[in-house]
């Protein structure tokens, strides 16, 4: 353990944070729990502050899960800030910031994996093979280590909110999990640490992504209901923006995540593309 | 909840049971945890008994677990007697009985599974491909359901008890394993609930196999170190038990479970048998 921000703990090991958060139980203490892999942005705090109003204790992970990337993705490059997100993580009153090594989380002979079947194959469960199984067993692993009485995800990942919930309420994990909106920037991209790898331009382009979300919602309002026909105006719009590549575009069920072919009232836009090799997601519900 | 022997509880609804281990740990109780599958033996009264002696509160979960049966095992004619159980739970001072059906804790939807990689493809994984995975699952839940300080396994289900291990140790699980000895019935034959499937003449007949194996033992103390050799020799002892079929005869290494050809102190030697359609398992530590 190592103080580095007056009133803020640093925790790298794993022992000594579980230990702490064992004792803090004890104590009749409950313990707000946001997991990231850093580079924190207003998405980020939101879910920080809605910890801080619920919980007595609130605890941040910062953790870049190699078991989530695939060989040919960005692990290594995610961007990475420590001091920046730790004074952000001061500034919102978070109590415990946990920053382990790869070494703590996955020791030699690692070898235990959770998989929560069927959600994790679809979508962006198809071009990323196991990211969900890396999403599922850290996730296992850091409530493991935190014993959290609320978890909070952010809707701009649905799907992993959703296989996360699925996990919880499966595996029988006693703790609740808040998954918080979608925050946007100004221009109306989707807030997420990967920005920051795109060019300015790339960024002002990337932002027809959600103008066509909003369209699609529009045709919805407007009585469309044919899912095919408000994919394809999608397709055709982020086909406009220069250099991308379209992962998938499609219209789910809320909680099953499987397409539909007719839209309805809580239904699910998803999107994932590629602008010059950064990887993007957005969604919008009906 | 229902109570139905004086001063134990019984418990079929997995929030009732939770919301009850939530606040004896609140309470500052200490909580031993024997997860079985009931029809219960003297194996496993050991592990009660190391329970009670180290924990305030004692829970018992009886619960055959269909997750790791595969379609043609016995899933279904596995014994039960849930009334002998409790009276023997109550006669150990067993404070609460967890006796779920499948639909608590398998509702529908359910997909989350915890596997075990390497570990649970050795030995009994080779013949039984799901075994491991469903035991690895529902051992997960139980433990989130019960919340236990520490939890007791046999060790006549050697590899069982080295994947269950793992898996607390990888996914950072707050308590303790114990693995207590094997016991054996006086004809030597290793306590399993599926001993009562065979006929009185095959369970005299399966004595046989804890004879090979203090023969092997044997074979050990006098210097033979070739595992080839001391496979051989048992190999030869079981197949003149009559309906007898191996599924293996290994020796391994007592962490890794991988075969070995050179015997060391502590290497194990494990067998699996099926006698009249009954499967049998046995071990012993060299």
């Amino acid at each position: 353990m190592e103080i580095i921000f007056v009133g803020m703990k640093i925790f790298k090991a794993v022992k000594s944070l579980q230990d702490n958060s064992l004792r803090l139980k004890l104590e009749g203490k409950s313990i707000g729990f946001v997991p990231t892999m850093g580079y924190l942005h207003q998405g980020h705090i939101s879910l920080i502050r809605a910890a801080r109003k619920e919980s007595n204790v609130v605890v941040l992970s910062i953790f870049v899960n190699p078991v989530q990337f695939s060989p040919g993705e960005d692990c290594r490059r995610y961007p990475r800030d420590f001091k920046r997100d730790c004074s952000i993580a001061r500034n919102e009153n978070v109590d415990i910031v946990f920053y382990p090594s790869s070494g703590q989380i996955y020791p030699q002979e690692y070898s235990s994996y959770v998989e929560v079947n069927g959600l994790s194959s679809l979508l962006c469960g198809k071009s990323r093979p196991n990211h969900f199984r890396g999403v599922a067993t850290v996730c296992t692993k850091l409530f493991n280590i935190v014993q959290p009485d609320f978890v909070y995800f952010g809707q701009k990942d649905y799907q992993q909110a959703i296989i996360i919930r699925r996990m919880i309420k499966d595996l029988n994990m006693p703790f609740k999990i808040r998954v918080l909106p979608l925050l946007r920037e100004e221009s109306g991209l989707a807030m997420s640490s990967r920005n920051r790898y795109l060019s300015k331009t790339a960024r002002e382009n990337a932002a027809a992504i959600y103008k066509g979300l909003k369209e699609a919602k529009d045709l919805f309002k407007n009585g469309q209901r044919d899912a095919a026909k408000i994919k394809a105006m999608l397709k055709k719009k982020i086909k406009e923006i220069p250099n991308v590549r379209i992962d998938y575009v499609d219209i789910v069920d809320s909680k099953s995540l499987k397409s539909l072919s007719q839209v309805k009232k809580q239904s699910i836009l998803a999107v994932a593309i590629w602008i010059d090799k950064i990887r993007l997601i957005d969604n919008i519900v009906f």
